[in-house]
Protein backbone atom coordinates (compact mmCIF):
# COMPACT_ATOMS: atom_id res chain seq x y z
CA UNK A 1 0.00 0.00 0.00
CA UNK A 2 1.62 3.39 -0.82
CA UNK A 3 1.89 5.93 1.74
CA UNK A 4 0.61 9.66 0.44
CA UNK A 5 1.62 13.14 1.32
CA UNK A 6 1.39 16.64 0.68
CA UNK A 7 1.85 20.00 2.59
CA UNK A 8 0.09 20.49 5.30
CA UNK A 9 0.81 24.46 5.53
CA UNK A 10 1.12 27.87 3.58
CA UNK A 11 2.66 30.99 4.12
CA UNK A 12 0.61 34.16 4.25
CA UNK A 13 1.45 37.60 4.84
CA UNK A 14 -0.41 38.81 7.49
CA UNK A 15 -0.59 42.25 9.19
CA UNK A 16 0.22 41.99 12.77
CA UNK A 17 -1.32 44.66 15.49
CA UNK A 18 0.76 45.24 18.31
CA UNK A 19 -0.86 47.52 20.64
CA UNK A 20 -2.11 50.37 18.37
CA UNK A 21 0.72 49.72 15.42
CA UNK A 22 0.51 47.46 12.51
CA UNK A 23 3.33 45.98 10.54
CA UNK A 24 3.02 43.00 7.66
CA UNK A 25 4.83 39.78 8.61
CA UNK A 26 5.30 36.37 7.00
CA UNK A 27 3.14 33.64 8.62
CA UNK A 28 2.42 30.53 8.25
CA UNK A 29 -1.37 28.65 8.08
CA UNK A 30 -2.71 25.57 8.98
CA UNK A 31 -3.71 24.09 5.84
CA UNK A 32 -7.51 23.00 5.70
CA UNK A 33 -8.83 20.99 2.73
CA UNK A 34 -11.73 19.00 1.98
CA UNK A 35 -11.03 15.24 1.14
CA UNK A 36 -13.23 13.34 -0.17
CA UNK A 37 -12.92 9.57 0.80
CA UNK A 38 -14.33 6.69 -2.04
CA UNK A 39 -14.12 3.12 -2.41
CA UNK A 40 -13.77 0.70 -4.66
CA UNK A 41 -14.96 -3.14 -4.28
CA UNK A 42 -16.63 -5.66 -5.66
CA UNK A 43 -14.82 -8.08 -7.98
CA UNK A 44 -14.77 -8.17 -12.06
CA UNK A 45 -17.53 -6.47 -14.08
CA UNK A 46 -19.14 -5.48 -10.81
CA UNK A 47 -17.07 -3.82 -9.07
CA UNK A 48 -17.97 -0.22 -8.48
CA UNK A 49 -16.80 3.02 -6.98
CA UNK A 50 -18.89 4.31 -3.64
CA UNK A 51 -18.27 8.08 -2.35
CA UNK A 52 -18.04 7.18 1.71
CA UNK A 53 -17.72 10.58 3.20
CA UNK A 54 -16.12 14.21 2.65
CA UNK A 55 -13.62 15.46 5.98
CA UNK A 56 -12.65 18.73 6.21
CA UNK A 57 -8.53 18.20 6.87
CA UNK A 58 -5.27 18.81 6.87
CA UNK A 59 -3.21 17.42 3.69
CA UNK A 60 -0.41 14.80 4.26
CA UNK A 61 -1.23 11.57 5.51
CA UNK A 62 -4.19 11.48 3.45
CA UNK A 63 -3.95 7.49 3.19
CA UNK A 64 -3.69 6.76 6.90
CA UNK A 65 -6.60 8.99 7.37
CA UNK A 66 -8.76 7.30 4.64
CA UNK A 67 -7.32 4.16 5.92
CA UNK A 68 -8.14 5.02 9.69
CA UNK A 69 -11.67 6.39 9.00
CA UNK A 70 -12.75 2.96 7.06
CA UNK A 71 -11.82 1.17 10.04
CA UNK A 72 -13.08 3.17 12.70
CA UNK A 73 -16.61 3.44 11.07
CA UNK A 74 -16.42 -0.25 10.89
CA UNK A 75 -16.61 -0.41 6.79
CA UNK A 76 -13.41 -2.67 6.68
CA UNK A 77 -12.06 -4.69 9.65
CA UNK A 78 -8.13 -5.07 8.56
CA UNK A 79 -5.42 -3.84 6.27
CA UNK A 80 -5.54 -7.13 4.59
CA UNK A 81 -8.90 -5.98 3.36
CA UNK A 82 -7.67 -3.24 0.93
CA UNK A 83 -5.41 -3.45 -2.03
CA UNK A 84 -4.43 -0.16 -2.91
CA UNK A 85 -5.16 3.71 -1.86
CA UNK A 86 -4.33 6.32 -4.59
CA UNK A 87 -5.50 9.96 -5.06
CA UNK A 88 -8.17 9.86 -7.39
CA UNK A 89 -9.49 12.83 -8.38
CA UNK A 90 -8.61 13.79 -12.57
CA UNK A 91 -11.12 16.28 -13.52
CA UNK A 92 -9.14 19.34 -12.36
CA UNK A 93 -5.64 19.82 -10.67
CA UNK A 94 -7.30 21.17 -7.31
CA UNK A 95 -9.67 18.43 -7.11
CA UNK A 96 -7.06 15.11 -7.57
CA UNK A 97 -5.43 15.98 -4.13
CA UNK A 98 -8.86 16.41 -2.47
CA UNK A 99 -10.31 13.03 -3.47
CA UNK A 100 -8.54 9.46 -2.41
CA UNK A 101 -9.67 5.77 -4.08
CA UNK A 102 -9.30 2.98 -1.34
CA UNK A 103 -9.28 0.12 -4.22
CA UNK A 104 -10.38 -2.89 -1.70
CA UNK A 105 -9.57 -6.42 -2.65
CA UNK A 106 -11.90 -8.49 -4.45
CA UNK A 107 -12.60 -11.04 -2.05
CA UNK A 108 -13.72 -8.78 0.88
CA UNK A 109 -17.40 -7.62 0.83
CA UNK A 110 -17.20 -3.95 2.72
CA UNK A 111 -20.17 -3.18 5.76
CA UNK A 112 -21.72 -0.41 4.13
CA UNK A 113 -24.66 -1.03 6.51
CA UNK A 114 -22.57 0.95 8.97
CA UNK A 115 -21.84 4.07 6.15
CA UNK A 116 -25.44 4.61 4.70
CA UNK A 117 -27.39 4.48 8.21
CA UNK A 118 -27.07 7.48 9.87
CA UNK A 119 -24.40 6.18 13.13
CA UNK A 120 -26.68 7.95 16.31
CA UNK A 121 -29.72 7.19 15.29
CA UNK A 122 -30.90 3.78 14.10
CA UNK A 123 -31.33 1.45 17.44
CA UNK A 124 -33.92 0.50 19.38
CA UNK A 125 -33.26 3.35 21.91
CA UNK A 126 -33.18 5.70 19.18
CA UNK A 127 -30.58 8.94 19.79
CA UNK A 128 -30.13 8.73 23.44
CA UNK A 129 -26.35 7.63 23.46
CA UNK A 130 -27.34 4.33 24.52
CA UNK A 131 -27.65 3.42 20.81
CA UNK A 132 -24.52 4.48 19.15
CA UNK A 133 -22.69 2.50 22.76
CA UNK A 134 -24.36 -0.52 21.25
CA UNK A 135 -23.40 -0.21 17.59
CA UNK A 136 -19.44 0.18 18.36
CA UNK A 137 -19.92 -3.02 20.21
CA UNK A 138 -20.95 -4.73 17.65
CA UNK A 139 -18.42 -3.80 15.08
CA UNK A 140 -15.68 -3.51 17.25
CA UNK A 141 -13.15 -6.55 16.41
CA UNK A 142 -11.42 -6.76 19.19
CA UNK A 143 -14.44 -6.01 21.87
CA UNK A 144 -13.93 -9.85 23.01
CA UNK A 145 -10.36 -9.69 23.56
CA UNK A 146 -9.07 -10.41 27.46
CA UNK A 147 -7.40 -6.86 28.38
CA UNK A 148 -3.99 -7.99 29.77
CA UNK A 149 -3.11 -5.97 32.86
CA UNK A 150 -0.54 -3.26 32.26
CA UNK A 151 1.51 -0.93 34.34
CA UNK A 152 1.62 2.81 34.37
CA UNK A 153 4.07 5.13 35.92
CA UNK A 154 2.81 8.45 36.69
CA UNK A 155 6.13 10.08 36.15
CA UNK A 156 5.72 8.74 32.76
CA UNK A 157 2.40 10.14 32.18
CA UNK A 158 3.57 13.74 32.89
CA UNK A 159 6.30 13.79 30.60
CA UNK A 160 4.08 12.93 27.83
CA UNK A 161 2.69 16.67 26.34
CA UNK A 162 5.93 17.89 26.61
CA UNK A 163 7.11 15.25 24.22
CA UNK A 164 4.08 15.76 22.13
CA UNK A 165 4.83 19.05 21.72
CA UNK A 166 8.39 18.74 20.66
CA UNK A 167 7.42 16.22 18.03
CA UNK A 168 5.13 18.15 16.49
CA UNK A 169 6.66 21.03 13.95
CA UNK A 170 7.65 24.46 15.57
CA UNK A 171 4.53 26.56 14.30
CA UNK A 172 2.04 23.02 14.75
CA UNK A 173 2.85 23.46 18.76
CA UNK A 174 2.21 27.29 19.11
CA UNK A 175 -0.15 27.45 16.20
CA UNK A 176 -3.55 25.69 15.94
CA UNK A 177 -3.49 22.42 15.21
CA UNK A 178 -4.28 19.31 16.77
CA UNK A 179 -2.57 16.32 17.59
CA UNK A 180 -3.09 12.55 18.31
CA UNK A 181 0.18 10.45 19.33
CA UNK A 182 0.51 6.97 20.36
CA UNK A 183 2.88 6.10 23.53
CA UNK A 184 4.43 2.95 25.04
CA UNK A 185 3.72 2.40 28.88
CA UNK A 186 7.40 3.45 29.35
CA UNK A 187 6.52 6.61 27.29
CA UNK A 188 8.17 6.06 24.09
CA UNK A 189 6.61 8.04 21.36
CA UNK A 190 5.30 5.29 18.33
CA UNK A 191 3.33 7.38 16.23
CA UNK A 192 2.05 11.44 15.76
CA UNK A 193 -0.57 12.73 13.83
CA UNK A 194 -1.70 16.05 13.05
CA UNK A 195 -4.75 17.92 11.65
CA UNK A 196 -7.22 20.84 12.24
CA UNK A 197 -9.93 18.47 12.81
CA UNK A 198 -9.39 16.22 16.47
CA UNK A 199 -11.06 13.63 14.70
CA UNK A 200 -8.79 13.81 11.89
CA UNK A 201 -5.15 13.20 13.97
CA UNK A 202 -6.99 10.40 15.61
CA UNK A 203 -8.21 8.48 12.39
CA UNK A 204 -4.84 9.22 10.47
CA UNK A 205 -3.27 7.38 13.96
CA UNK A 206 -5.50 4.60 13.97
CA UNK A 207 -4.66 4.32 10.05
CA UNK A 208 -1.07 4.42 10.57
CA UNK A 209 -1.12 1.56 13.07
CA UNK A 210 -3.50 -0.46 11.19
CA UNK A 211 -0.99 -0.67 8.39
CA UNK A 212 1.59 -1.15 10.56
CA UNK A 213 0.16 -4.45 11.67
CA UNK A 214 -0.12 -2.68 15.45
CA UNK A 215 -3.90 -3.12 16.76
CA UNK A 216 -5.36 -3.76 19.00
CA UNK A 217 -3.62 -0.75 20.89
CA UNK A 218 -4.21 -2.48 24.44
CA UNK A 219 -0.59 -1.58 25.88
CA UNK A 220 -0.24 1.70 24.45
CA UNK A 221 -1.56 5.48 25.74
CA UNK A 222 -3.27 7.69 23.70
CA UNK A 223 -2.53 11.21 23.84
CA UNK A 224 -5.02 13.74 22.50
CA UNK A 225 -3.57 16.84 22.11
CA UNK A 226 -7.15 19.49 23.34
CA UNK A 227 -10.37 17.80 24.93
CA UNK A 228 -12.01 14.01 24.66
CA UNK A 229 -15.35 13.78 22.82
CA UNK A 230 -17.71 11.16 22.31
CA UNK A 231 -16.48 10.48 19.07
CA UNK A 232 -12.96 10.22 19.77
CA UNK A 233 -13.38 7.75 22.28
CA UNK A 234 -15.68 5.60 19.85
CA UNK A 235 -12.64 6.13 17.64
CA UNK A 236 -10.10 4.53 20.22
CA UNK A 237 -12.51 1.66 21.30
CA UNK A 238 -12.72 0.80 17.83
CA UNK A 239 -8.83 0.37 17.81
CA UNK A 240 -8.88 -1.44 21.29
CA UNK A 241 -6.91 1.48 22.71
CA UNK A 242 -7.32 0.89 26.91
CA UNK A 243 -5.70 3.93 27.98
CA UNK A 244 -6.19 7.36 26.78
CA UNK A 245 -4.91 10.57 28.41
CA UNK A 246 -6.56 14.13 27.26
CA UNK A 247 -4.20 17.78 28.26
CA UNK A 248 -7.92 19.02 28.17
CA UNK A 249 -11.20 18.12 29.21
CA UNK A 250 -13.97 15.26 28.00
CA UNK A 251 -17.20 15.38 27.87
CA UNK A 252 -19.90 13.98 29.87
CA UNK A 253 -20.71 11.32 26.69
CA UNK A 254 -16.88 10.57 26.65
CA UNK A 255 -16.84 9.84 30.57
CA UNK A 256 -19.71 7.62 30.02
CA UNK A 257 -18.40 6.02 26.61
CA UNK A 258 -14.95 5.65 28.81
CA UNK A 259 -16.61 3.56 31.38
CA UNK A 260 -19.12 1.23 29.23
CA UNK A 261 -16.02 0.17 27.63
CA UNK A 262 -14.02 0.36 30.35
CA UNK A 263 -11.12 2.42 28.80
CA UNK A 264 -8.57 3.74 31.21
CA UNK A 265 -9.60 7.83 30.36
CA UNK A 266 -7.25 10.93 31.90
CA UNK A 267 -8.07 14.57 31.79
CA UNK A 268 -6.65 17.74 31.97
CA UNK A 269 -2.82 15.83 32.03
CA UNK A 270 -0.20 18.30 32.53
CA UNK A 271 3.47 18.28 33.84
CA UNK A 272 2.65 17.02 37.74
CA UNK A 273 -1.24 16.50 37.68
CA UNK A 274 -3.98 14.74 36.15
CA UNK A 275 -7.59 13.58 36.79
CA UNK A 276 -8.75 10.10 36.57
CA UNK A 277 -12.19 9.53 35.01
CA UNK A 278 -12.31 6.20 34.80
CA UNK A 279 -9.79 3.66 35.88
CA UNK A 280 -10.17 -0.22 34.57
CA UNK A 281 -9.41 -2.43 36.81
CA UNK A 282 -6.44 -4.30 34.80
CA UNK A 283 -4.43 -0.99 34.95
CA UNK A 284 -2.16 -0.31 37.87
CA UNK A 285 -0.49 2.98 39.01
CA UNK A 286 1.85 1.67 41.73
CA UNK A 287 3.25 4.94 42.60
CA UNK A 288 0.19 6.65 43.48
CA UNK A 289 -0.72 7.33 46.90
CA UNK A 290 -4.10 7.73 47.68
CA UNK A 291 -4.95 10.67 50.40
CA UNK A 292 -7.95 9.76 52.16
CA UNK A 293 -9.87 12.47 52.71
CA UNK B 1 -42.03 30.27 19.72
CA UNK B 2 -41.37 28.67 22.52
CA UNK B 3 -37.69 28.32 23.80
CA UNK B 4 -36.27 25.59 25.48
CA UNK B 5 -33.81 25.13 27.69
CA UNK B 6 -31.87 22.27 29.87
CA UNK B 7 -29.09 21.28 31.66
CA UNK B 8 -25.20 22.08 30.31
CA UNK B 9 -23.08 20.54 32.89
CA UNK B 10 -23.01 17.36 35.04
CA UNK B 11 -21.74 17.07 38.38
CA UNK B 12 -19.41 13.70 38.77
CA UNK B 13 -17.13 12.27 41.36
CA UNK B 14 -13.32 12.73 40.09
CA UNK B 15 -9.78 11.43 41.26
CA UNK B 16 -7.31 14.32 40.73
CA UNK B 17 -3.98 13.46 41.18
CA UNK B 18 -1.09 15.95 41.85
CA UNK B 19 2.30 14.60 41.86
CA UNK B 20 1.94 11.36 43.30
CA UNK B 21 -1.03 11.67 45.46
CA UNK B 22 -4.64 11.81 44.26
CA UNK B 23 -7.82 12.27 46.14
CA UNK B 24 -11.05 12.38 45.01
CA UNK B 25 -13.21 15.59 44.22
CA UNK B 26 -16.66 16.68 42.87
CA UNK B 27 -16.64 17.61 39.21
CA UNK B 28 -17.65 19.25 36.70
CA UNK B 29 -18.43 17.45 33.19
CA UNK B 30 -19.76 19.46 29.69
CA UNK B 31 -22.66 17.31 28.72
CA UNK B 32 -22.26 15.98 25.43
CA UNK B 33 -25.70 14.23 24.04
CA UNK B 34 -26.63 13.77 20.66
CA UNK B 35 -29.20 16.05 18.67
CA UNK B 36 -31.62 14.77 16.24
CA UNK B 37 -33.26 17.74 14.34
CA UNK B 38 -36.13 16.90 12.88
CA UNK B 39 -38.19 19.29 10.78
CA UNK B 40 -42.17 19.00 9.84
CA UNK B 41 -43.32 20.72 6.66
CA UNK B 42 -46.12 20.61 3.86
CA UNK B 43 -49.73 21.35 3.98
CA UNK B 44 -52.90 19.05 5.22
CA UNK B 45 -52.78 15.67 4.47
CA UNK B 46 -49.57 16.29 2.87
CA UNK B 47 -47.59 17.15 5.46
CA UNK B 48 -44.74 14.77 6.34
CA UNK B 49 -41.83 14.90 8.91
CA UNK B 50 -37.85 14.72 7.84
CA UNK B 51 -34.74 13.70 9.98
CA UNK B 52 -32.37 16.53 8.69
CA UNK B 53 -29.16 16.11 11.18
CA UNK B 54 -27.87 14.70 14.05
CA UNK B 55 -25.29 16.75 15.94
CA UNK B 56 -23.67 15.70 19.01
CA UNK B 57 -24.04 18.99 21.15
CA UNK B 58 -24.19 20.14 24.85
CA UNK B 59 -28.24 20.67 25.59
CA UNK B 60 -29.77 24.21 26.52
CA UNK B 61 -30.73 26.16 23.67
CA UNK B 62 -31.83 23.55 21.35
CA UNK B 63 -34.46 25.84 19.90
CA UNK B 64 -31.64 28.36 18.60
CA UNK B 65 -29.48 25.48 17.42
CA UNK B 66 -31.87 23.88 15.47
CA UNK B 67 -33.27 27.38 13.96
CA UNK B 68 -29.36 28.52 13.08
CA UNK B 69 -28.64 24.97 11.60
CA UNK B 70 -31.47 25.10 9.34
CA UNK B 71 -30.66 28.61 8.31
CA UNK B 72 -27.07 28.07 8.12
CA UNK B 73 -27.70 25.43 5.72
CA UNK B 74 -30.08 27.09 3.63
CA UNK B 75 -32.91 25.22 4.41
CA UNK B 76 -34.81 28.33 5.88
CA UNK B 77 -34.10 31.45 4.98
CA UNK B 78 -36.26 33.45 7.62
CA UNK B 79 -37.80 33.13 10.82
CA UNK B 80 -41.26 33.53 9.79
CA UNK B 81 -40.91 30.28 7.84
CA UNK B 82 -40.66 28.42 11.41
CA UNK B 83 -43.77 27.85 13.24
CA UNK B 84 -42.95 26.03 16.35
CA UNK B 85 -40.08 24.41 17.76
CA UNK B 86 -40.48 21.48 20.43
CA UNK B 87 -38.18 18.16 21.42
CA UNK B 88 -40.16 15.61 20.09
CA UNK B 89 -39.09 11.98 21.06
CA UNK B 90 -41.73 10.54 22.88
CA UNK B 91 -40.22 6.36 22.92
CA UNK B 92 -38.13 6.86 26.06
CA UNK B 93 -37.35 9.79 28.80
CA UNK B 94 -33.57 10.10 27.65
CA UNK B 95 -34.73 10.35 23.42
CA UNK B 96 -37.49 13.09 24.37
CA UNK B 97 -34.68 15.67 24.91
CA UNK B 98 -32.17 14.54 22.23
CA UNK B 99 -34.85 15.32 19.54
CA UNK B 100 -36.02 18.23 18.48
CA UNK B 101 -38.71 19.10 15.48
CA UNK B 102 -39.01 22.72 14.03
CA UNK B 103 -42.51 22.46 12.86
CA UNK B 104 -42.40 24.77 9.40
CA UNK B 105 -45.39 27.45 8.34
CA UNK B 106 -47.82 25.13 5.68
CA UNK B 107 -47.08 27.64 3.12
CA UNK B 108 -43.33 27.70 3.18
CA UNK B 109 -41.57 25.23 0.97
CA UNK B 110 -38.07 24.42 2.60
CA UNK B 111 -35.24 23.77 0.17
CA UNK B 112 -34.15 20.55 0.95
CA UNK B 113 -32.07 20.19 -1.68
CA UNK B 114 -29.34 21.87 0.63
CA UNK B 115 -29.54 18.98 3.06
CA UNK B 116 -30.23 15.85 0.75
CA UNK B 117 -26.82 16.88 -1.01
CA UNK B 118 -23.01 16.55 0.43
CA UNK B 119 -22.57 20.09 0.85
CA UNK B 120 -19.02 20.14 -0.77
CA UNK B 121 -19.18 17.57 -3.43
CA UNK B 122 -21.77 18.46 -5.74
CA UNK B 123 -20.72 21.46 -8.09
CA UNK B 124 -18.85 21.59 -11.12
CA UNK B 125 -15.57 21.43 -10.04
CA UNK B 126 -16.26 18.85 -7.40
CA UNK B 127 -14.32 19.14 -4.17
CA UNK B 128 -11.62 21.84 -4.75
CA UNK B 129 -13.37 24.31 -2.47
CA UNK B 130 -14.07 26.14 -5.34
CA UNK B 131 -17.63 24.41 -5.03
CA UNK B 132 -18.61 24.45 -1.77
CA UNK B 133 -17.49 28.60 -1.66
CA UNK B 134 -20.05 28.97 -4.92
CA UNK B 135 -23.04 27.06 -3.02
CA UNK B 136 -22.56 29.49 -0.31
CA UNK B 137 -22.79 32.40 -2.54
CA UNK B 138 -26.06 30.85 -3.75
CA UNK B 139 -28.01 30.01 -0.77
CA UNK B 140 -26.94 33.34 1.57
CA UNK B 141 -29.85 35.69 2.07
CA UNK B 142 -27.97 38.77 2.64
CA UNK B 143 -24.83 38.44 -0.68
CA UNK B 144 -25.92 40.83 -2.49
CA UNK B 145 -26.53 43.53 0.30
CA UNK B 146 -23.94 46.10 0.18
CA UNK B 147 -22.67 46.45 3.01
CA UNK B 148 -22.38 49.34 5.22
CA UNK B 149 -19.43 50.96 6.59
CA UNK B 150 -18.08 50.37 9.81
CA UNK B 151 -15.26 51.96 12.37
CA UNK B 152 -13.71 49.59 14.78
CA UNK B 153 -11.54 50.79 17.53
CA UNK B 154 -8.20 48.09 18.23
CA UNK B 155 -8.73 49.29 22.44
CA UNK B 156 -12.30 47.72 21.92
CA UNK B 157 -11.34 44.46 19.96
CA UNK B 158 -8.88 44.03 23.13
CA UNK B 159 -11.42 44.20 25.96
CA UNK B 160 -13.21 41.41 23.75
CA UNK B 161 -11.67 38.41 25.03
CA UNK B 162 -12.00 38.93 28.40
CA UNK B 163 -15.82 40.24 28.26
CA UNK B 164 -16.22 36.92 26.83
CA UNK B 165 -14.67 34.59 29.42
CA UNK B 166 -16.18 36.86 32.09
CA UNK B 167 -19.74 36.37 30.52
CA UNK B 168 -19.43 32.65 30.56
CA UNK B 169 -19.81 30.37 33.27
CA UNK B 170 -17.03 29.91 36.09
CA UNK B 171 -16.64 25.99 34.87
CA UNK B 172 -16.88 27.34 30.94
CA UNK B 173 -15.01 29.93 31.31
CA UNK B 174 -11.81 26.97 32.84
CA UNK B 175 -12.46 24.27 31.19
CA UNK B 176 -13.80 21.92 27.90
CA UNK B 177 -16.25 24.18 26.10
CA UNK B 178 -16.43 26.76 23.04
CA UNK B 179 -18.28 30.03 22.76
CA UNK B 180 -19.51 32.70 20.54
CA UNK B 181 -20.30 36.03 21.31
CA UNK B 182 -21.76 38.44 19.44
CA UNK B 183 -20.47 42.22 20.07
CA UNK B 184 -21.78 45.49 19.18
CA UNK B 185 -18.49 47.72 17.19
CA UNK B 186 -18.35 49.34 20.76
CA UNK B 187 -17.66 46.61 22.79
CA UNK B 188 -21.11 45.62 24.07
CA UNK B 189 -21.76 41.85 24.53
CA UNK B 190 -25.18 41.15 22.18
CA UNK B 191 -25.47 37.25 22.81
CA UNK B 192 -23.33 34.35 24.43
CA UNK B 193 -23.73 30.76 23.33
CA UNK B 194 -21.66 27.81 24.48
CA UNK B 195 -21.16 24.46 23.49
CA UNK B 196 -18.39 21.40 23.20
CA UNK B 197 -19.42 21.80 19.36
CA UNK B 198 -18.02 24.76 18.02
CA UNK B 199 -20.20 25.10 14.95
CA UNK B 200 -23.10 24.20 17.90
CA UNK B 201 -21.89 27.67 19.71
CA UNK B 202 -22.04 29.55 16.43
CA UNK B 203 -25.37 27.75 15.29
CA UNK B 204 -26.78 28.49 18.87
CA UNK B 205 -25.93 32.48 18.35
CA UNK B 206 -27.28 32.91 14.68
CA UNK B 207 -30.30 30.88 15.53
CA UNK B 208 -31.08 33.20 18.56
CA UNK B 209 -30.29 36.49 16.41
CA UNK B 210 -32.56 35.25 13.55
CA UNK B 211 -35.12 34.44 16.27
CA UNK B 212 -34.42 38.32 17.56
CA UNK B 213 -34.75 39.67 14.20
CA UNK B 214 -31.24 40.94 13.81
CA UNK B 215 -29.96 39.77 10.90
CA UNK B 216 -27.80 40.60 9.04
CA UNK B 217 -25.25 40.96 11.32
CA UNK B 218 -22.95 43.66 9.37
CA UNK B 219 -22.67 46.14 11.90
CA UNK B 220 -21.31 43.38 14.83
CA UNK B 221 -18.30 41.34 15.41
CA UNK B 222 -18.26 37.97 16.07
CA UNK B 223 -16.16 36.70 18.51
CA UNK B 224 -14.90 32.78 18.08
CA UNK B 225 -13.21 31.66 21.40
CA UNK B 226 -11.04 29.42 19.25
CA UNK B 227 -9.82 28.55 16.03
CA UNK B 228 -11.48 29.73 12.67
CA UNK B 229 -12.52 27.22 10.19
CA UNK B 230 -14.02 26.90 6.73
CA UNK B 231 -17.14 25.85 8.54
CA UNK B 232 -17.49 28.55 11.05
CA UNK B 233 -16.46 31.00 8.37
CA UNK B 234 -19.09 29.85 5.90
CA UNK B 235 -21.99 30.11 8.81
CA UNK B 236 -21.13 33.49 9.73
CA UNK B 237 -21.06 34.45 6.42
CA UNK B 238 -24.81 32.86 5.59
CA UNK B 239 -25.51 35.48 9.13
CA UNK B 240 -24.36 38.07 6.97
CA UNK B 241 -21.48 38.92 9.70
CA UNK B 242 -18.40 41.54 8.47
CA UNK B 243 -16.32 40.81 11.28
CA UNK B 244 -14.89 37.96 12.75
CA UNK B 245 -12.55 37.69 15.23
CA UNK B 246 -10.57 34.36 16.65
CA UNK B 247 -8.79 34.06 19.57
CA UNK B 248 -7.03 31.17 18.03
CA UNK B 249 -6.04 30.41 14.36
CA UNK B 250 -7.45 30.54 11.51
CA UNK B 251 -6.95 28.14 9.06
CA UNK B 252 -6.24 28.65 5.33
CA UNK B 253 -9.33 27.76 3.79
CA UNK B 254 -10.61 30.01 6.37
CA UNK B 255 -9.04 33.02 5.21
CA UNK B 256 -9.93 32.15 1.35
CA UNK B 257 -13.41 32.30 2.63
CA UNK B 258 -12.74 35.08 4.54
CA UNK B 259 -11.21 37.15 1.19
CA UNK B 260 -13.70 35.31 -1.17
CA UNK B 261 -17.20 37.09 0.88
CA UNK B 262 -14.40 40.08 2.36
CA UNK B 263 -15.67 38.94 5.45
CA UNK B 264 -12.95 40.72 8.12
CA UNK B 265 -11.08 38.39 9.80
CA UNK B 266 -9.00 38.62 13.05
CA UNK B 267 -7.04 35.70 14.49
CA UNK B 268 -5.06 35.58 17.42
CA UNK B 269 -6.94 38.28 19.33
CA UNK B 270 -4.95 39.05 22.54
CA UNK B 271 -5.11 42.03 25.26
CA UNK B 272 -2.62 43.87 23.53
CA UNK B 273 -2.14 42.46 20.35
CA UNK B 274 -4.25 40.29 16.82
CA UNK B 275 -3.72 39.53 13.68
CA UNK B 276 -5.20 40.84 10.33
CA UNK B 277 -5.80 38.42 7.71
CA UNK B 278 -8.71 40.22 5.53
CA UNK B 279 -10.05 43.72 6.13
CA UNK B 280 -12.89 45.02 3.87
CA UNK B 281 -12.41 48.35 2.60
CA UNK B 282 -15.67 49.33 4.55
CA UNK B 283 -14.42 48.53 7.82
CA UNK B 284 -12.02 51.47 9.02
CA UNK B 285 -9.47 51.44 12.07
CA UNK B 286 -8.72 55.04 12.74
CA UNK B 287 -6.13 54.78 15.35
CA UNK B 288 -4.32 51.90 13.72
CA UNK B 289 -0.97 53.42 13.07
CA UNK B 290 0.88 51.38 10.41
CA UNK B 291 4.60 50.60 10.47
CA UNK B 292 6.46 51.33 7.14
CA UNK B 293 8.60 47.65 7.91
Amino acid sequence: MNQLDSFSTRQAIVRKVNGFTSSTFPDVLSVEEPLEIRIRYGAGTARVQKSISVTMRTPGADADLALGFLFTEGIITSAGQVKNISHAGMECAAQKENIIEVALAETFMPNLMQSDRNFYTTSSCGVCGKGSIQSIRTVSPFQHLRKPPLVLDAAVLYTLPEKLSAAQSGFAATGGIHASGLFTADGTLLILKEDVGRHNALDKLIGSALNGQRLPLDQHILLLSGRASFELIQKAAMAGISVIAAIGAPSSLAVDLAIEFDITLFGFLKQSRFNIYHLSNHISIPALYEDQN
